[in-house]
């Protein structure tokens, strides 16, 4: 793999430092051991098992490294390395649970390229001037219990932890519970962590870096998202002996909504995406007109006020569809979170450092929602992307190649030594390097 | 309920004969306590313990109304009563098999009212120059074996008994395994019996005699009838980082299909029908653009080049939608037939007498596949539709008022006294009436 060469914008001696691929490699991989799946994917649903071998194998490697731990009531858990100073932490991290066919990368790299930062500070004896930590979050996923984000959420105090800790899974398991059986039920109360500034490192998830040919993504922010169940009730009948003009077609409604909102992704352009992903028709037989419909639709914008747009854009949509076919078309919200807009100078660091360490950058918001869009409420946050191959993710297949691990990962380290040494006249301070 | 006036252009003393529409009613509710489900439906699928217990009760009315019972190698079951000369029989019928979630008319009906015709002849000690002959066939629904109206179309001729009776279940059991069981595994060859006319009295199963106000359907066919499966192929991928320009949304695929396939409907008028009635995404995730989906188009038609028009139409569109979204859709056919016009002359005949019996008619195909759509192909045939209230059927709140299930089976009666006395010169003969 090329290494980048060595940054000429950065000037202290710690600009040349880079990460031990190999090693973060060799994590990746053992982590990607617990819960691995048929074709090189992973299995790790939040609180399960493997989950708990999962967190086992990380907080022995950030006790391996000297970090101390914290593991909160919602079971983040946060491995600190002191600074020269006291007080909050820089941190990074992400999360390692996963959905039920995942891969090896979303989250892992983003907490398993924190402890490779730790390593190499470690093995070349740096200290920060602040401390720097290193965090993973419960339930990022929400595969498994209702919401995603669930962890950070709580740990920026933005959800409670108590409705949290009540959700249940749809057989009749509790996170409480769940926290318990597993040994992650912390005492540290979420929302009692102060955080200087966080950064978290994650593949796209996305085909645009892949596509533009771009090593890394300074991300902007993360979008908007708006997920709704459409529930369509027509009139169930035979589809041999009525006639169109007498029909009230719920599959059609749930079609037409489906084409509309291409339409109105397209109508609106810019950076909104919208998506219908689920479709069930009942009886959902070949010869009758089905009674009722379910679809889900994901609208996702960057702006909160063309987020909205998208919305009302959809209700209008819906309306005219019920009227011209005779439905009835009902809305209910599964989830709904603003649009996050990370701190510009944070961005400008990322965006700075990439290119100094002479990687092509773009900047770019987050289509998927991250830990860093939580934590971004508490505390001055940035992320770095690495390119997807395909764009895939949420897929065993999920694949970045081991240089744009590298890559990441060194951005990574540069940042956090920027954030976590910078004097009060926004300097950089030399650390203290091994004699 | 009221009675038609007495038909003044049927001259003969029969034509004043009327059924028992109590007796009748009685026979009705007595079937449907077999297989009997909430919401005063019935499940009576083909070949099971509740089909048996059916056609015990059925058999044993048409051993008490004197009838002679042949069962052939699918378990079709023929009633016969002699008449003054020998011969292939005037045949009446349809089939008590019914869908997991059906009503108590459908197929019901037009067996039961044939008994009643049979009991009234009896009653009034009336004798026809044909013999007189009811019929119920096996598996009409195709609810549990494929195909549908596999007995008729067996008994005709159309399909072969030994395909038939391999035919397999889902669970493994086969239809010859079933009907020994049930002990109705027959002897007689199908496509042995001859049919002299066959006349097939059923509720209309769809919405307009009772939108039009009118009270007898005269069927002048039944539609040509292609179902389709169709399996769209595209690529998964995150629903927030994926920009819709480089989407193959498997989702969005099915939907332009089945706003197509309505556009197509539209656009041909006529009676051409269409219907999606089944639309399935893989993955179905609110935050996963479909990777694959499959859905079901059916189409039907009364004219065979207008069906297969909508046929190419439904191509071409599928083509257009493949290119311009990146997806591979292919299509897989699950049944076609093609359409079937009845004898002129017994349409007439069938709208003539339902005039001179003083009730409203129309002209109008079948949208439903029937028993009567196999025996066509052996035998001049025709059929009654009385009206089905809100068009139900396949649904446990079909209904049908008894005065239109009355004014059906009178029909039925005056014409089958048409057809099994008529003689050569085509006049109606008194037959053999109580001194």
């Amino acid at each position: 793999m090329t290494r980048a060469a060595s940054p000429a914008s950065l000037t202290t001696p710690l600009a040349d430092l880079q990460i031990n691929c190999d090693r973060l490699l060799h994590r990746l991989d053992q982590l990607a051991q617990i819960g691995a799946i048929a074709g090189g994917g992973v299995c790790r649903l939040a609180l399960t098992d493997e989950d708990k071998a999962g967190r086992d194998v990380v907080v022995s490697w950030m006790r391996e490294l000297g970090l101390t731990i914290t593991v909160d009531q919602l079971g983040n858990v946060v491995g600190t390395r002191a600074g020269l100073v006291a007080g909050p932490p820089v941190m990074t991290g992400s999360h390692i649970d996963t959905v039920a066919t995942g891969g090896r990368y979303d989250g892992n790299l983003g907490v398993l390229a924190g402890l490779e930062v730790i390593a190499t500070l470690n093995e070349h004896h740096i200290q920060t001037r602040y401390p720097l930590a290193v965090a993973f979050f419960t339930n990022e996923e929400g595969a498994r219990f209702h919401p995603d984000m669930m962890g950070s959420w709580a740990f920026s105090g933005g959800l409670s932890s108590d409705a949290a800790l009540a959700e249940v899974e749809t057989d009749g398991t509790t996170v409480a519970a769940e926290l318990t059986r597993i040994g992650y039920a912390g005492t540290v109360p979420c929302g009692s962590q102060p955080v200087k500034a966080f950064v978290e490192l994650h593949v796209e998830q996305g085909p645009v870096l892949e596509q533009e040919g771009v090593q890394i993504g300074a991300v902007t922010g993360v979008q908007g998202m708006s997920w709704q169940e459409l529930t369509v009730t027509g009139v169930s009948n035979h589809a041999g002996t009525t006639p169109m003009s007498l029909r009230h077609d719920a599959g059609y409604g749930a079609s037409a909504i489906a084409v509309a909102v291409r339409e109105l992704a397209l109508a609106m352009g810019g950076n909104q995406v919208a998506t219908v992903g689920s479709i069930q028709l009942q009886p959902g037989l070949v010869n009758v007109i089905a009674k009722a419909a379910k679809l889900t639709v994901d609208l996702r914008n960057t702006d909160s006020a063309l987020l909205k747009q998208a919305e009302a854009t959809l209700q209008t949509q819906m309306a005219a569809i019920a009227a011209a076919e005779g439905l009835e078309i009902t809305a209910q919200s599964l989830a709904r979170f603003e649009p996050v807009s990370f701190a510009p100078k944070m961005i400008d660091c990322v965006e700075r450092t990439a290119k100094a360490l002479g990687f092509s950058v773009k900047r770019m918001p987050s289509g998927a929602g991250h830990d860093a869009g939580m934590i971004a409420a508490i505390a001055p946050t940035a992320m770095i992307f690495v390119p997807s191959v395909n764009g895939l993710s949420h897929n065993v297949k999920e694949y970045t190649a081991p240089e744009d691990l590298e890559n990441g990962t060194n951005v990574l380290l540069q940042v956090l030594l920027q954030l976590a040494s910078l004097s009060k006249a926004g300097v950089i301070q030399p650390s203290l390097k091994d004699e």
